[in-house]
């Protein structure tokens, strides 16, 4: 599946925390620059996400911001 | 200003691709990482975005999904 | 690819309309159900998107709403 | 109350599963087609959602995504 | 209609931008407190939105940050 | 910090409710106006957000809807 969001960075998951509904989980992209996603829980059993796998964070451009110092 | 969202990516400008209302920048986060971001242009002249200059790209945890292979 | 958003619809692509930078895409994911995609140009482009077409769309559940009447 | 959100897809309330702080509604929109949304406990209460009763999930242009095969 | 997104803040309409598909609309929600939305052309003439009339801005709770100095 | 989020919205903290991972922090921005926040319990121990405090509603253009009667 090829998918319109122009943001798929390639990491690994560092992560996993589940909480009642909702899991963060986080994904290194570049050494030492770590994303977290909060996504269902049902994603990440349905994904098999665990620390250490590969993964994608994958993010819609219209859901970037910008900031300058 | 500390922001709430978790993802404040470094990096520094590439382009500025300026439309009708909405511009689009790309920001490199990385050596060959780039993140695109579609933001007003009232934002981008506001920021003085220019391609080369130093800007962050952030991205609140809750935009951000996980994709495997 | 498998992605964590939770809502993958399968439909087809009604119409696509371009502007400077952002691009409505319409699909039809069940008789007389339409939905419309704002996405970038670039990734109209990318995916080869055309009227008639399949696709599908893809929504984050922490996107969707739910109202009443 | 109309609102801008291009998508407004009409269905019944299949589930709702709460959690600490948010819920997980799935709402049916055709037969087979179930769409899940990710809303705060208090809105669950405030519109009185339970499975069976009608609802609409609501998705905003800039939040749908488009994917191909 | 009633939402799950819990904001919904009353105003006035204070211009109305359009582009080639995207608008943007600034409602004044209270004295000198301006929101900007950036939402489709198609929706700003199915709202019949023009400056002076009321309106409201509608904000799904998971789509807002926090910040402090 | 500048951001490029177009509405950045003064008040008080009001409450915080500590969700497993999410928590919904409520600002209010002018007499009677209260702002709802989703955000991780991350980024709310980060910002050491307690009710009383001064803090901003960080919104993205995109992310706003606009609603009439």
């Amino acid at each position: 599946m090829k998918i319109s969001a122009r943001n798929v960075l390639k990491g690994t998951v560092v992560s996993v925390e589940k909480g009642a509904t909702t899991s963060h989980v986080k994904i290194e992209i570049s050494p030492g620059q770590v994303v977290t996603a909060s996504i269902t829980n049902a994603a990440v059993e349905s994904l098999k996400l665990v620390a250490g796998g590969p993964a994608y964070a994958v993010i819609k451009a219209s859901d970037v911001m910008v900031a300058v110092d």
